[in-house]
């Protein structure tokens, strides 16, 4: 996610200088042809066809925005629900279950790591690795996160059997659980279900034609200004198309998605320092202004 | 679904080529037609219509869009609750009850592909049957996967009776039963509720309206280009329209509707994994790139 | 509900061939005084006017559609709960507990129906009446519905005090009475809370006055052809209109209401399949493809 | 809240004839100075300048049309949490326990009548105090209402002490004190939190603005119908901006706001039949059609 | 927060008075060269490119409302979890622990103070250390408030261990700090997430651009009303222009964000009153409307 306040320059130019580009000798070609041969080119059908797209990008925007924001509302749920499990671990099990706090919570740690890379599509890195011991059964699951979830579990119910917990602390710890589960399926939803193919395919296709349709209508009115008028409106269109594409996807590992990594360390940070550990530092941003 | 990233010229070409070669062909009809007996046709009711079609279309694509997105939530607070059951069933229940344990999680895969076949209105498949003993009361029953989560509710009862669970345990499995009843209703809601008669009718006729219309309000301005410009401004108004009927339904064994089969897998592999079952491999798309 | 796939041409033709016929003569008129006392009539104020209606209008049926989507998603809830609290009934109440488990069943397919009838405004049915005992107190209340509710209630709360249940399973089930008061209370919110009256008067006022300004706007540019052009376009926004008035009340025994009778019916087969009664079939709908 | 089918065309006239004639006299003065010295004013930028503004309005309109909305769905809330407190209490507690059961139910009555009160900033009247005693510690809270729901805390807590009701039972009625502060907290939300500034100052500024200028971009296409056409879409304009005024507060005490009064009523007539006290009769709109 | 009823002119003016200018000094300058040197500008582009920022600019200005709104509901949400864990402390513990309530509740006063500052990215003010005693180790996490819940958790544990409460009040009250933690973290998501880029961006650039085109569009037709009439219509897309940046950090200490101290201040009030403490007065707006 890109958190500079204002995105510098050089960004932009470097996301929009290909098609603005491409654009641009687009509309100057028209603009010569039209000086060349001229050609008549009613403006109606622009006007139409204008508003129907002007309504299918904003749709489609608007859905890639929602499915974007709830994948970070469901991070929101996961870094509260680690917390949650992290005070009652701490507060509801005895002094004497010292170790098996610790186990709780840094399994917690591992889990929200292994989430992370599962969601970007990587293999479980360090940060899962390094809380776990070689042999634990969970990294022999297809979806390693719903492993270690289950031995949470069970370390729970562990506690009930020796007598530490009673049932009504590890239904409430269980509840937990149940919301941990459910934000991990909420971002598995968003990941494994891409917007249906028609707002993947029109939109683009009826952008692109714009684009190109843009220049013959202008022309007759607009004379030589034509290239400079139609390839800032085309922008525009393009703009629109590409908050689509970059937000769809709000787990994708591009400068546009959510800052996953930067969200597990926070939930790192708050769990270590709720057991009395040292924490590593939060993550800040690179030097494009980017926090991954 | 559809899952390629981009969908193949083949399959859009195959979807859209016959309104489009109508569309065409009224098109050049209309132009023949004025260029033998010229007539004028103003182009102000064509804006007004227009732009109260674009409303209409925009509406229910937009309804049509949430039912889908809803079905797929749905199915996701399922795959978590099927998770959760698998994993309290593992957990609370002692060693001793390990016959109890994998029936109730048999029993929840097999609960899933019922669900499955009732919303596709197909008949209850070998995957309902293969973990059911041939006389399960559930298969009597009107509506099947009911059956099935009454028969889970009778095995978590029949736990606490014999002293393997106590009455809190059973309340936390019971609100996940809870849990699982709701997302079933959502989902026959969905599918026995279509939009209402007039989000049906209307927009059908009149973007049949509007593509009968479009070449009559655009032939004198854009003469011999008529053709092309009203079948594209057409084509994006059927592509709305078509959007709406392909998204509405979203449990419709179409190659638009949600990938029930795969989803249904993907509960089997976790909940099989979580009791130490071999599990099959995820299903993957077909050869057209479509989800089942 | 109407429920065919495509209604009858007779339906529709019957509901619109009134508004139809009068828009049709007005624009016959309006045309006729044109030719015989000509007028100008610039068009600027009719997109003015009509572009601000449509924003109006389409506020409006998107209201509505979501009261009815609500309702429907309340009676879903009705549906969800009805089940819980049978499965509940059957599996947490002991073997000898059969005819409190029966009386809680069957009180619950009266409460449904009793929900109905206040919601259609009708007087109690047999439907109602037939599990009841004559003397039953629930129907001296206002509310009859709330009353069984509060039956159930002490019913659950009796079995707890025979000792059949902890105060556990009782909370377990009281939750479930929870649902069921919530769903009716929120149906009851909607029967009781129409749209605040400015969506009553000022669309009904606008649409109707737009419909007679279309001539007057149109028969400059379009002549002879005006009848026909400004009956289709007032046809849609009168369309428009009629949704919001269709769909404003989900609970009001109309075609285009809920179908409530066969949501009921549909618990009732559930919960008496539940107790192992025999069940009656579910409801089709009538000649006219509407379910009741 | 005005209840009555179709609102009275006095009600209606009433309310807008003031706009209206001062909209009309200043279309009058505006087409008359263009027939003394005419004037050229284009179109253009009207149409830009009102397709921003049903935008702005819109969204005003909309956002006032949810808190209202949302204000009743926080009063039906408070409706059925007082109604499954009054279940609760009747239900769990014991025989003996009577007088308890009695305070509780109506001191739950008292204390909607005080949240109404403090919701429309009125002193507490009569309904509040009828049913307490004049020594209660809670009219001596800067909140008198949450001084009340401590109170059925503390009696519900004690109902404990005394053995009445274990804990599990203490802790299902502290979950509907639970659900009632925060419809409390909601509607007190609603209430102190008006539309941010910009949303009441722009909208009203713009609106007016568009009014003095309609006449004067109409009058030269128009001619004598001016003063005709631009009243009736000036009046549209002014009936969208009055809706987002009418609506934002949805507990002002006026004649649009909702109808406390009577859902209070409601609430009372509900938990004194639930006690099997008598009634009083549901309240009645007013001869206006005003339901308070 | 600006409170009152309609803002000063001059608030308004101060706000709004640079762009103004700069825009009108602008407008009359591309006037006056027109009337130098005229110049043809078609309309047509404007149009279309003012529709499309007419989207772009009414999505953003939604999504900043929705964010301000959300931030608020999660301020009511905390409101509301801090009266009930106010009564259930006061009325859960017993009378002989005194201490142990009041601790409770003043942390949780401290709590939301702390609150306060970390979303406005202040230092911890006396409001947050008054009730905290010097070495609270609270102070030294990195996120102070949520160690100060952690505090509240293990407070209340150690009541169940010395056998004030048993397991189940335990978990109601638990159940009120998931509550509260959830609150937190909805904070801290909007706090940390700023909308994506490309709103932040693309808005502003295309209304700047929008403001330049416009007297370029505009001149030929108006004349020399082009200052006036452009002004007025940049001034508007400004206006929403600003509405997105002054609303979409709702805990920005800037006049347009939400009152925290004001609400912080009624927690102090209903907690303090609660344990019958003696109460500051509420916080009122200052000289120029604003609640802080």
């Amino acid at each position: 996610m890109i958190v500079t306040a204002t995105p510098g320059i050089k960004q932009i130019v470097r996301e929009v200088w290909k098609p603005l580009a491409l654009l641009f000798v687009w509309d100057v070609i028209v603009t010569a042809t039209y000086f060349i041969i001229p050609f008549t080119a009613p403006s109606l059908p622009l006007t139409l066809f204008g508003s129907a797209l002007v309504l299918f990008l904003g749709f489609r925007s608007n859905s890639a925005y929602q499915r974007w924001w709830e994948g970070r509302g469901l991070w929101g749920l996961m870094i509260n629900a680690s917390r949650n499990l992290a005070r009652q671990a701490r507060n509801l099990l005895p002094e004497e279950a010292r170790e098996a706090k610790r186990a709780i919570v840094l399994h917690q740690i591992a889990y929200v790591h292994a989430l992370r890379c599962q969601l970007r599509r990587q293999k479980p890195d360090t940060d899962v690795t390094r809380f776990l011991s070689k042999g634990d059964p969970a990294l022999a699951r297809a979806n390693i996160a719903n492993g270690l979830l289950d031995g949470t579990g069970r370390r729970i119910d562990d506690a009930r059997r020796r007598g530490w917990i009673d049932t009504i602390q590890q239904a409430a710890m269980e509840a937990v659980l149940v919301d941990i589960a459910n934000a991990q399926g909420g971002m598995e939803r968003l990941k494994n279900t891409p917007l249906p193919v028609q707002y993947r395919f029109f939109p683009t296709l009826f952008t692109h034609l714009m684009c190109l349709l843009l220049p013959i209508g202008l022309v007759e009115t607009m004379g030589l200004a034509t290239p400079l008028g139609s390839t800032v409106a085309g922008l525009m269109f393009l703009a629109v198309l590409a908050i689509g594409d970059d937000l769809v996807d709000p787990f994708d590992n591009s400068p546009h998605d959510l800052p996953l990594s930067a969200m597990c360390r926070t939930i790192e940070i708050d769990l270590l320092q709720a057991i009395g550990d040292p924490a590593p530092p939060p993550l800040a941003p690179d030097k494009a202004g980017i926090l991954w």
